[in-house]
């Protein structure tokens, strides 16, 4: 975790939600706190990768995203792995941002994700998707984060994860 | 499904295992049965996706598989999601497989994911990794598969995840 919170490039993306005052147009998570992240989920300095941009509406964290063509299942429909790499790295955006607020911190812990537990409800189409994630729980060093994928405002997935901010000394300490 | 047997390109890869005699080389289930899919994790036709190559093995479907740069976390540890998919796609393959048998099937049937969890034990070095997949549990048209990622013989990651064949009517019935 860089907690670098200068030059970026990406213009501010305005968050869904129902535009309450913690709402107003601002810098992704990822932009603001790691934008040299080369992270396949969620780096901004990763051209291959999903490059997700998370940003805070209220009690949850919100992202859109557009998929690729080759992020298919089979034409027209979103692949299951990769519904779970969103999910997954916009959930461990959601609890480091809770600790972070918790700690009274200025930038986020490093998190790292313990475990994800992906429900596939239905085929999602290949095209604008959004995710919301929100903390279920959280005690000490680690959240449980409760998240969706929505397609045509349609929930088509949900994750449950757990996500720990690790101490120095592990091998993702202050890495991202 | 195709359930198309001709024309694979691949050269037979021989699995990983202790060489029973069920575990001559032989050619990968997705080239075997699905030379056309185009899906992210385990399409043969898909260039820009993992592609991975799952062999049966005894009483168990295995894979080798090696990540691209571009698929990290952080610099030189491979990123959970792409943990994920690789043990999302391996595992349905496991269960269609089995379906496959236990129905006395010429071709597996379609099969798609109902749920995965992925539980993260360490990191995993961005190399060469192992999959290893078998039924915990099947029942109808269904199957629970436990899997397990190892890098360097150690495992960094387990799955356990439930697969659904479908019928027809479903978006996904024969898009495999």
């Amino acid at each position: 975790m860089s907690g670098n919170d200068g030059g970026a490039e990406t213009p501010p993306t305005p968050p869904i939600g129902d535009g309450g005052a913690d709402q107003l147009p601002q810098r992704a998570l990822q932009d603001r706190y790691a934008p040299t992240s080369v992270c396949f989920g969620c780096g901004p300095a990763n051209e291959k990768g999903l490059r997700i941009k998370s940003f805070v509406a209220g009690d949850e964290v919100v992202a859109d995203f557009t998929p690729e063509p080759h992020h298919h299942a089979f034409p027209g429909v979103l692949n299951g792995g990769i519904i779970g790499a969103l999910l997954d790295c916009h959930s461990n955006w959601a609890a480091c941002h809770h600790l972070m607020q918790k700690g009274g911190l200025d930038a986020p812990p490093c998190t790292v994700t313990a475990d994800f537990h992906v429900k596939l409800r239905r085929p999602t189409p290949l095209g604008p998707v959004k995710l919301r994630a929100r903390v279920k729980e959280s005690t000490g060093d680690r959240a449980v984060i409760e998240a969706e994928l929505l397609a045509g405002g349609e929930v088509t997935a949900r994750c449950t994860g757990t996500f720990v901010a690790v101490k120095e000394g592990h091998p993702a300490y202050h890495r991202w």
